[in-house]
């Protein structure tokens, strides 16, 4: 019979640490874990950190393109790194059904392990909890992570420097995630293929900063997409955006699918896409750059910040209407990450 | 009818910056989270930091002594004091099932904020994941935290400096948590309440570096309970402990709770609870810094460090006999912390 967790896997006691050495700590293997101290103890470079958490409860575990482990290294990670800073550090608190499959925790831990070693980061610190069968859907695990910000970056993540004629980059296509998941999910058969985006976004991140252009704002587009980043921006501000829907790179299967589905693919969940707001003359510049990376070569300049419809978001609609940008009401697809 | 969480709390789109405005940073009101940015920007005063994760799941939510929004911030405050760091901040991300009532989380976001007022750290960071009917046992939250060291600390958590002689300090009565729960998980009445021991100690163990004495270890006794953390000191070293029954304060009440319900007072977890590893000459000067403090006023010194019994913790029982203590085996109460 195949191994599961049990609930003595989450007792603290000798299971637990079994649990731990045979496969966090196999897995993760870092100098800093392996000391198994109730916290990691780090050397930080700076005295400015960035801190961020998210819990992953994605439905089905497994999707394609990625799985849940993928995404709970990327999407901390990516919230780190819009926010300026360089990611270094995470944890990883699981919250595991009973009669999960050992195996897949396994396959789990080395998506954490494959995506922590591409984005450069180690997982110090970790928890474990186990709840009985039907308590929880299978596994849930929650990423918290520390990076390093550099002081001429830290005023980007509150995005005050905004102002009218900057430009809107978005580094490719936009819904992928949502439909792969909602896919698997549905078991619904697609005729080509469509792949998560999940991807750790740092690295690409760190070329636009290292280029030395001005960066005015970046975000990760993922709950609530495109549509509410966009809303986000100019709530309580004195700008208005205008984004043309012609340049906004969404593929035709994704269009297709959301037109079937009722989706709106402005709002659907991206965890490999980051919006950046850039002063207007650089824009063309730090396109290139985001293009060289194998993670923005779709990018496209999709809008600008205007000094007209102050706080509004709005859509100039392929046939040339105009319609205003909202932040998502209710919930399209819920456990989407 | 009473409001209650939807999935659309989930979203990310305007019901999640609604449910963020009107609760967490309205509980949890510091500038940091006010800025709602996708990771916090911290100052820290020294380069060496603690990091640490627990995620929470206990049942029931409220609990004699408690709630999970207590438990949470004080374990995570534990974890970092117990490695010497003094605690600042922390993140708190939710995963809410759909249907758990609103007045009940702002009430866990209340007792959030005032365990984090009494351990004078602030929440600076959040995420909210709400799954559907079934798919979580009401809510569950993991908090992680960051502390600050002093570079004289860090062998603490490693426990590397514990030698022959060294005397053990338990700072209360054990078991208190696990039975208070299990009393309101079973709906069990009893003759005198039994109250969760919750508290945060970071306060309790400055005073205890503060007075200068040499601490070897400190663990917080939570899951697993004292007799793991024992087990787990010796576990490939060189040395041994005896522990003394007679000295370990157990309340009478929780000691015949043990016995009807079968449970070794010593495996259960506390969550106001740690065990000192200090040198012998100044345990009893330490003893009475812990007992000034009002979380520590039953403390007791429990056993020594030994040159025999090599890697073997001893538990001497009031009638004279010995018996060697190893780490929880299976589990006793799924779902205390």
């Amino acid at each position: 019979m195949d191994k599961t967790i049990l609930l003595g896997h989450g007792s603290g006691g000798k299971m637990t640490s079994d649990l731990i050495n045979s496969v966090f700590v196999k897995y993760f293997d870092n100098d800093i874990l392996q000391k198994k101290t109730d916290s990691a103890l780090l050397n930080i470079e700076t005295k400015c950190i960035a801190f961020t958490t998210d819990s992953y409860v994605v439905d089905p575990v497994f999707f394609p393109g990625g799985d849940i482990g993928k995404l709970a290294v990327c999407g901390t990670v990516n919230d780190l790194a819009v926010s300026g800073a360089k990611p270094l550090y995470l944890s990883a608190g699981f919250i595991i059904e009973e009669g999960f499959a050992l195996n897949q925790l396994e396959e789990i831990c080395m998506s954490i392990k494959t995506e922590a070693t591409k984005a450069n980061v180690f997982i110090v610190t970790g928890d474990t909890k186990v709840v009985k069968r039907g308590q929880c859907d299978k596994i849930f695990i929650n990423t918290s992570g520390i990076g390093i910000i550099d002081p001429g970056y830290v005023d980007i993540s509150e995005g005050k420097n905004i102002k009218t004629a900057d430009k809107l980059i978005v580094n490719g296509f936009i819904g992928d995630h949502s439909i792969a998941v909602m896919g698997a999910r549905e078991n619904i058969q697609f005729e080509t293929e469509i792949l998560s985006d999940v991807a750790p976004l740092n690295g690409l991140i760190q070329d636009v900063l290292n280029a030395g252009h001005k960066i005015k704002f970046m975000r990760d587009l993922t709950r609530g997409g495109l549509a509410t980043v966009l809303a986000e921006i100019v709530e309580n501000n004195d700008f208005g955006i205008v984004v043309n829907e012609v340049d906004i790179p969404i593929r035709e299967s994704v269009k297709g699918l959301c037109e079937i589905f009722g989706y709106d693919p402005l709002y659907l969940a991206n965890e490999g896409k980051v919006l950046f707001v850039v002063e207007g003359d650089h824009a063309e510049n730090i396109l290139q750059v985001i293009q060289q990376n194998k993670y923005g070569t779709d990018a496209r300049i999709i809008g600008e910040v205007t000094s007209e419809n102050i706080s509004m978001a709005i859509l100039k609609s392929v046939i040339g209407g105009k319609r205003i940008i909202d932040k998502l009401a209710g919930e399209q697809l819920p456990r989407i990450c």
